[in-house]
């Protein structure tokens, strides 16, 4: 069925042993990185930077059928924090959740704006370095305190309703990054346009999906079995991915929304249930993919560590000070700070869009790479050290989240 | 990522649409082919069908990417197949399942190649449409026997048992006919050769298999989690069938020897659970991909109707009278016979490799297809009346048989 000059490059064995390497690399490094108290997305990333062309190279992200693969990961994993992510929660912290999400995304913003004016870079890639330092990981931040079993403290709450509202304000940012990295110009009204789209976009799905979905599903869920549930769940995420992409949205905030739409249906565990499997096989495709596109040799220039020094120093500062931002807060800020750090997974999104629409050169992509996997793995030990240890009576660890906050009964 | 001449045809969110409209469409006609008393499966080819360039040309599974997840859906199927065989069942019902089963491949084979020398094939054709004939789906007709409540009667135990033996002699010759077709000659010495690299590989990977994996795992089980079990679990089923693919047996082979070896370990149920997940998604993809595959304006040709209704015949006899050879069986022969009618997934792998090398024309490959269709389509009905109603006392239906034989408690 394969053309002849596709065959060498994607022929069926050789496709299998490179994900066969993804995966057992991914898994290995993950478990490694979960003993050493840091989240399994960490060793994920370095899976990726071992196989990937700069050291082992038996991993290339350039291969088109795994990009798709990693593209279908990320669709997941986005499908699945959305499922996960109860709009209601940030009423119940409000204000001070809103206030640190909008410090924590205008200030290393901000500061990432004045690095690349430092850097003397152009316009695009100081956008795409600025709007890379915004977002924080909701999955590694939940997973980090729930392994604490600190997920009811008023500390944790703060940052979790903080953390989804960066993440889709993040989206937002990335939706018009990535217009802009197309070739879109920097006027006002077209980043307000393209705001107003991924806004819009967002809210009119969560308005029809709110009314279309629940009938159609509780219909389906007479007729058919929990798989075609599931099923017909990721059919939703993809055709509302689609959609997204096609207005000019993308296609992880369609996927997102899609999450957001089932996040209060009676199906949402079902659906989860079966998505969470799916996610365990392409989330780190996905991973392990990135960490594939950064070249180590590039660490070995002075320049790339020492921009990755710096965007370490203004990524720590921007969410840390956002912290302290809710004056009027009385629990312990320092943990709110600390708890928005990891930019993980949105973060890579970031550089990898501006890598691949070539916006970032190899060094500023790698020095990014390196800001975020810092980032990712200071968190969880400071963390861990302000909380202290796991309190007894908080049952056991949810060792599978993010994935697998529903437990499967 | 993607080079310019492939991104038209490979895009993301092409991709994606393609996946959704054929999960969709395959787990809808799935479900109705269900309330028809059908295997899920009959639902999901014509699912394909629908789908395929011959009507809505939406599918089309000469794209690399669904090529790819397609033949990861029947390798995960393969699995999944091995993982749920018991090899000891065979010994239990011994002799009468072995003779049924080498009846019910013989005599369908030599009917098929009296059928090929009345239509005047050449030798590689009559080969492809002799074996196609001779694979009973041990997945349909377990599925069918458990959704009776039927599955410990002795009746059922031999054709369950006779079935997995038919699965596996009837990959031996995909093997054989993978390689003729592949350009080797058809001598006794290359095809006992090829029997041999065919039979001696999953020998050899069952001796290795059981003594290199249960330890391997039980130090895994120790230090990781399940997800951590199960995709480690599928790392080994795509290094088993690209070892298999290299050694010049058939990546299937592989992926089913690496489920045998699986099947008598203490981690078999989290590898299952893991797989049966991913097999949601990647199964119905390869069926669709092969009910894509029938071009509808072939029956329009009398000649292919008449040849598929010529092999259903065949087929039908076949079968049937392998029931009737162990005449020292005491149960009911007629509930064998029909019980082995059904050729499944497997006789459509055996009509889709022989159309991807050349071997079948479209014609050709539409009767076989019509054949596999027919004969899957007749078997649940006929049982059910020769069985009848599901008796009492025998629990819930399974529903997500073959995937979920074991209880997710």
């Amino acid at each position: 069925m394969l053309l002849p000059a596709e065959a060498a490059a994607q022929s069926v064995p050789h496709v299998l042993l490179v994900l066969a390497a993804a995966l057992a690399a991914a898994k290995a490094l993950g478990e490694v990185a979960e003993r050493f108290g840091q989240p399994a997305v960490v060793g994920e990333l370095l899976a990726g930077v071992a196989l990937g062309p700069s050291v082992l190279a038996i991993v290339d992200p350039g291969l088109p059928v795994l990009h798709v693969l990693a593209e279908i990961g990320v669709i997941i994993l986005l499908f699945q924090i959305g499922l996960e992510t109860d709009l209601r929660r940030l009423v119940s912290v409000g204000g001070t959740a809103a206030t640190v999400a909008v410090v924590g995304v205008a200030l290393p913003f901000a500061l990432g704006l004045g690095v690349a004016e430092v850097l003397g870079l152009a316009e695009l890639p100081a956008l795409v370095v600025a709007a890379a330092l915004t977002a924080t990981s909701v999955g590694i931040t939940a997973r980090v305190l729930a392994d604490l079993g600190r997920l009811q403290e008023r500390e944790s709450q703060v940052v979790l309703g903080a953390a989804v509202i960066d993440d889709i304000v993040g989206l937002v940012i990335l939706a018009v990054v990535t217009r802009l990295v197309a070739g879109g110009t920097l006027t006002v009204s077209g980043v307000g346009l393209t705001a107003l789209v991924a806004f819009g976009f967002v809210g009119a799905a969560l308005l029809v999906g709110r009314f279309v979905v629940p009938p159609m599903f509780r219909l389906i869920a007479r007729v058919g079995s929990e798989q075609t549930l599931a099923t017909l769940g990721i059919v939703v995420a993809f055709l509302t991915a689609v959609l997204a992409d096609r207005v000019g949205s993308a296609l992880i905030i369609g996927a997102f929304t899609a999450g957001l739409v089932f996040a209060p249906t009676p199906h949402r565990h079902a659906i989860e249930r079966g998505v969470v499997r799916l996610g365990h096989f392409f989330v780190p495709i996905f991973f392990v993919s990135v960490g594939a596109s950064v070249d180590v040799r590039t660490f070995a220039q002075g320049s790339v560590l020492l921009i990755g020094i710096l965007l370490v120093a203004v990524a720590v500062l921007g969410k840390f000070a956002a912290g302290f931002a809710p004056f009027w807060f009385t629990g312990r800020k320092v943990v709110v700070g600390v708890g928005m750090i990891p930019r993980g997974e949105v973060g890579l999104i970031f550089a990898q869009t501006g890598l691949t629409a070539g916006v970032l050169d190899p060094g500023l992509f790698s020095a990014l790479t390196f800001m975020v996997i810092v980032t990712t793995l200071m968190a969880p030990p400071l963390l861990k050290r302000l909380l202290g240890p796991r309190p007894p009576g908080t049952g056991p660890a949810p060792a599978d989240l993010p994935g697998e906050l529903v437990n499967e009964a």
